[in-house]
């Protein structure tokens, strides 16, 4: 498997910055048989983002569905736009996704604004 | 335009049924100059989904980046699958998820369990 850069594993900009809170959506494809190793790389992986200025909460997801091209969903909320791309752009940053193991899950990262919110 | 089935907007089955707490991920096309009209419609939609038993919260999100393909998420949360799908049953969802317009926004729902939550 080849190496995925860590340009690869970061949200495409918008034509503007976000001043305000951010949600970042980071799909990951990982093979039927491989959820453990994947989760247990992604825990690992994560201890780096919620340790940085402006990380708020996250939640990840499983798809019910066994035949979903990415089943696993990262949903995770940062205080704007400037500390999601501080995270973004360290060193440390390219160390850990790039880290072995990695190459065997590409992901689709986006970000986004939320518009209506219903409920807590 | 034609179109799109009402079986078309419910998320796939698994393999077993969700006792716990499910997570809804409803991505949407939505062409640029048209968000108004989409958000409208989907706010004026969203109603039904709200009045349902099991319903707890939802988040709409648009992205960032303008040219993602889905650019526009909705998050929703349910008590159980079983409540989701209930709430997917019904004549009146069919009506509301074929009303027209909704031909212009495909839509791709995935229905997800969280594994891990950090934060609030």
């Amino acid at each position: 498997m080849s190496q995925i850069s860590a340009e690869a594993r970061i949200a495409p900009t918008g034509e503007r910055t976000v001043d305000g809170p951010v949600t970042l959506m980071n799909r990951f494809a990982v093979q039927p048989g491989r959820d453990d190793a994947f989760h247990a790389l992604w825990t690992e992986t994560s201890k780096y983002f919620r340790a940085q200025p402006g990380f708020i909460s996250l939640r990840l997801h499983r798809a019910v569905a066994p035949d979903a091209e990415y089943r696993w969903v990262n949903v995770a909320n940062w205080e704007s736009e400037a500390h999601f791309r501080a995270a973004h752009g360290t060193d440390e940053f390219r160390r850990v996704v790039t880290q072995p193991g990695w190459e065997e899950f590409p992901s689709s990262p986006m970000l986004f604004e939320v518009i209506t919110a219903v409920g807590p």
